[in-house]
């Protein structure tokens, strides 16, 4: 991007990119494998017959989904921003869609500057799996206690090392993170986490849902959390929930 | 079955099967066709090592979904109707699951018992596709007008001679049937047209939706509704909403 940057007319544009994540190795590039990021980037350099290459906001894992994941690139092309979704869902799989695009600041970077993500963790909590639901949610058969879900989720409120939160393989640097809120509810038969923050560690929200459905299994009691995280010891926490329950729901610029 | 009958030790088991419509040819067992009910009879025969033939409930089109069709069969078994929820599971494909089961009585048919059954049509009212929808929703860009839609649903309720919302290829002799509610839900970014009724003509729920659509759209005033009905022209209401967007979502025996 940084030769094209000289270029006067060139543009930056932001594309929101909703997907179903269950085919898919990922979001980010991999030689060999299938991901959003390749087919985004097949698509641009077709529609535009240049070589493009996105920038990312979140590296969603396999089989996570998104209705709004982030990605920008640089075009010459004079095709006004919001034209861009109708130009690549045609030439885009049905399972990944383009839902919003726009022209920003040349020097724009979704992965560094100050943002608010929220991420929904989606449980199917009934006596046997709904075949329309498999896709999109982690069955657990055994009844959740909703009131100990709650109490608990407030306790990942704030700013936190979220080292007992976050796979042993990560590389960041700082664990410190931010939680804004982690909200429990009931909608018909799921039982749906809400987190939202201002960035989040490797496999973070997968972690506090797999955490919070041993509270809600009776394993653990929601004062527990406070001690994981002190902790700072990832086998202190609970298990790593499934990709498939996870959606990356809102993504924001602040 | 009548063979089976004849025989003292036989049990007619029902079952409630939930599935995910998308990759089958619908329910009825049709030849070099992977369907719901060929899926069930192959689980059942390897199961019971008997050759079971299912009798269903509701022969739903190719991509219609379930939360609760019913199947009846016969067995000498001696396995309780509430374990082949468990048994049949192992067996049948993630995309199939049978929810329920209980012994009913030797002379049970649920095609000739009184019943009450609840469609649900399923539109996606959003300006682009949402991947993680697209299996189990119509998508829809036109934003609809839901009052008027809900004015011309109830227009449907009632005993009505319903030629007009009925596929040209329908077999049934008589077109007249009770629909008990037709509710009109914005759902998120859905809208849900829930019907329940006595029994539904061959694509009656899809005619209803897709019309409702139109008025939704504005293209037909709801007042329209009763004329359409009066008409007994299939070619004066609107057009056969796609599969994916229904789910038969209940079953009851009155």
């Amino acid at each position: 991007m940084v030769e094209k940057m000289d270029d006067k007319n060139v543009r930056r544009i932001m594309l929101y990119v909703a997907y179903d994540g269950t085919e898919y190795h990922g979001w980010q590039l991999q030689p060999e494998c299938v991901t959003i990021e390749g087919k985004l980037n097949e698509a641009l350099s077709e529609l535009l017959r240049e070589d493009i290459k996105v920038i990312g906001a979140s590296r969603t894992d396999a089989g996570v989904h998104a209705l709004g994941n982030v990605a920008v690139f640089d075009t010459t092309s004079k095709i006004p921003g919001d034209k861009f979704p109708y130009a690549l869902n045609e030439r885009l799989p049905n399972d990944i869609r383009v839902v919003d695009g726009k022209e920003v600041d040349i020097t724009f970077h979704p992965r560094k500057c100050d943002t608010k993500k929220t991420y929904e963790y989606h449980i199917l909590n009934t006596k046997f799996e709904i075949p329309t639901k498999t896709r999109y949610t982690y069955h657990v058969y055994h009844q959740l206690d909703l009131e100990a879900m709650k109490t608990a989720a407030k306790l990942f409120e704030g700013e936190h090392d979220f080292t007992s939160f976050c796979s042993i393989n990560s590389q960041s640097e700082s664990k410190v993170r931010t939680i804004y809120s982690v909200d429990v509810r009931k909608d018909g038969d799921e039982v749906v986490i809400s987190v939202t923050g201002n960035g989040f560690l490797y496999n973070m929200v997968r972690i506090i849902a797999g955490t919070l459905v041993e509270v809600g299994k009776g394993k653990n009691a929601p004062s527990e959390i406070s001690n994981m995280i002190l902790a700072k010891d990832r086998s202190k926490a609970g298990p790593t929930a499934p990709a498939m329950g996870l959606l990356l729901a809102k993504y924001e610029f602040l």
